[in-house]
């Protein structure tokens, strides 16, 4: 058997952890042309783009009941029962984490003023199709939309080569309440929920993962006026150890990020140059049973391993870096939680694998990679809202706060502002 | 004296309501020249354009200490108070909206969720210039990035002829804590922010409102990977009156939004036509003495006054257009709260000017508009920040949820995910 060489160093606090750069202007000219094809043509274009990328007609792109019903009967129990699990962790933690109305408010007397959350009515979730079936996204999407109220939700995936879709991606929709869930994927479906078609509705907002068209796509879609989640590059691991970590955890857990994609970057800082060769050590002889190992080899030759001797600035590294899932496992855990400033979701001790939070623990795995945590928070209930605000004043309220609008109305100069307050006061003096 | 004739007429509930579409692809090439003078040449691209531009020469583009003190010096004590009143008003409703930290959640046993928030570090904040100086906008921006707790804070506005700032807008800056002001605006402006150069940092985020060039420049950082508040279009109020509204009151509030700009939009439904043609009066009668009437009569030529006999008909409109402020002005304003689903801003009742939501009441201005209030929330203090998830499973939280992660990994084909609990699952149990 050919033995897998990482040669995987340990480098110092000076390693670049500057990331590619994204470049999405290349593919401009194919997401433009897709999407006025996608405007003129409707579902024809999509049918057309989904023949041409995922060699198969599809000239039903709507998921029937019967599909749904043979999507229940193909999923093995033992699986139903592990979303189930997951269901009711995600339900529980989207649901803890949302306040529908803030209370409200009396700024000054008189002035009533309050937020309240409302649905986003018709949003549209894209899932990857590929290797793997991610019924686990389903899940992370669907979730919040319905606990947010969401009226139209509408699902796109692209089709296998025999036409259908993995029946736990379907299961997992149908559990979630998904409305309508579509046979399609790529430009062409970001295409699609964009615009409207005869068949797809226009939605106001797009959530989801995917490959570099997709996210081209999905940027396209954001000029164009339709709210995105965030914008997406390649996932991402940092993981924080001390001897107090195990270095076979760490490993599995870098593993765990590395199998995602070749572009995958993972990163392992340690007070410990001792702990980072024993990772090393750990990285290799894990790698060898991975059916994905191909993938993860590749992923790796981009992996750091970077001692650092001190708290301050190991936190320094991960804040400028903000990685998108960050591992604490040290004896300083308390000192990173609360210093972190940037970072996806963070995941702490010994027993707290990535992977918990990627399908069950109940947080949510869709997170700002590729800098973006620095002003981005991961998908959540919110995500599926707005806030409006309210605001009621009542006559002396206005007499309250009427002086101070008019002379702040006045001093910018818009005369009109004014004199909204005072029509109004002068009609309460006259009663 | 010449007679102003607006010649607004009553219309029916098919009136078209669709917004002109913005182009902003026709100033993509020089946004990208000036983006990319910018990033090479830093302030001295800066300084050339500004020169070009608003026609000054701007040697030290970072408002002084002893500009500040001037301003202090220069802007009179009933402003101040005026100011004053705001700042409180504003901070107590962006105090009052915000939760640091949403409680721990044991989503099972062993296994604790939570999401806290965490301030965008660096955030940037636009001003426009022109005829009005909006110290107002200051306040609104710089509020809820203090109370956030963003470290830097930074400030754009282009200077007038002179070189200089209105001082009403340092000494707003200053009263909120804003970190350094810049005397520049423009496309020059958002690409300082979003490359950072010699005397400006690169932020994370960038706020505000603007003239087409901004906004187009805007949407360009957002695509370079730099967040940004809302996409921004002209600024619109719709009013939804019965006969317990009164004429005056409207036609105030119509003209105080439709002195903002010549793309500004008002729109007032209402079941009775009696009332729509008073208000058409009123709107003539109160014209007259505005100083900015040339601009008002602009905006009023796309002025709608709509007949719609019923409440069902009305809220649909109403989250058909999705208008950026929402007046409530009828006998029923609980149902249209209740049904509003899609608005920037919701005032409520006779003595609620929009005006007031404008500076004073507590509320922000910074809305979206051009329909983006089906899929956007106004500025707030959660704009600021963005919340970052974290947990901890203790050994027999993971014994709890391990099983269902492995299964649904294995179903995935993610074996490394499988491994990073099994590994731990073995650690447990062999203890």
């Amino acid at each position: 058997m050919k033995e897998t060489t990482l040669r995987l160093t340990v480098t110092d606090k000076s390693t670049d952890l500057s990331r590619p750069q994204l470049n999405m202007e290349k593919l401009r000219q194919t997401v433009e042309r897709i999407f006025e094809d996608v405007r003129q043509n409707g579902d024809e274009a999509v049918r057309k783009y989904t023949a041409l990328y995922d060699g198969v007609d599809i000239s039903q792109p709507l998921v029937t009941e019967r599909e749904l019903a043979e999507a229940r009967q193909a999923v093995p129990e033992e699986l139903k029962q592990a979303i189930e699990t997951a269901y009711r962790n995600i339900d529980t933690f989207h649901r803890a984490q949302f306040t529908a109305r803030m209370p409200e408010v009396e700024t000054a007397p008189g002035v009533y003023c309050w937020q309240e959350a409302r649905p986003i009515e018709k949003v549209g979730l894209y899932v990857p199709g590929g290797s793997a079936p991610l019924f686990s996204t389903v899940l992370m999407l669907g979730i919040p939309a319905r606990i947010a109220g969401s009226k139209e939700v509408v699902l796109f995936t692209p089709p296998g080569k025999d036409g259908r879709i993995h029946p736990a991606v379907l299961y997992a929709a149908e559990r979630t309440g998904i409305s309508r869930i579509y046979k399609a994927g790529g430009i062409q479906a970001i295409a699609a929920m964009t615009y409207g078609t005869e068949s797809v509705p226009k939605v106001y907002k797009i959530f989801g993962p995917g490959n570099q068209y997709v996210t081209a796509a999905k940027q396209y879609a954001l000029q164009l006026g339709t709210a995105i989640d965030m914008p997406a590059g390649p996932s991402e691991l940092m993981v924080v150890a001390d001897e107090t970590a195990r270095p076979d955890f760490v490993a599995a857990d870098l593993l765990s990020q590395a199998e995602h994609g070749p572009d995958s970057q993972v990163i392992c800082l340690s007070d410990s140059q001792e702990f980072l060769r024993q990772v090393a050590a750990e990285l290799e002889r894990q790698l060898k049973d991975l059916p994905r190992k191909d993938i993860a080899v590749q992923s790796l030759e981009n992996a750091k391993l970077i001692y650092v001797d001190n708290p301050a600035d190991t936190i320094r590294i991960v804040n400028e870096y903000a990685p998108e899932h960050l591992i604490l496992a040290t004896g300083r855990n308390d000192f990173y939680i609360e210093n972190v400033l940037n970072a996806g979701s963070v995941f702490i001790g010994n027993y707290t694998p990535e992977s918990a939070g990627d399908y069950a623990s109940g947080t949510n795995h869709t997170l700002p990679t590729n800098g973006y945590a620095k002003a981005y928070g991961g998908v959540s209930t919110e995500s599926f809202v707005k806030r409006i605000s309210f605001q009621r004043i009542t006559p002396e309220g206005l007499q309250n706060i009427g002086k101070a609008i008019e002379i702040l109305a006045t001093a910018e100069g818009l005369q009109a502002h004014q004199n909204a307050v005072s029509i109004r006061l002068k009609a309460i003096s006259n009663e």
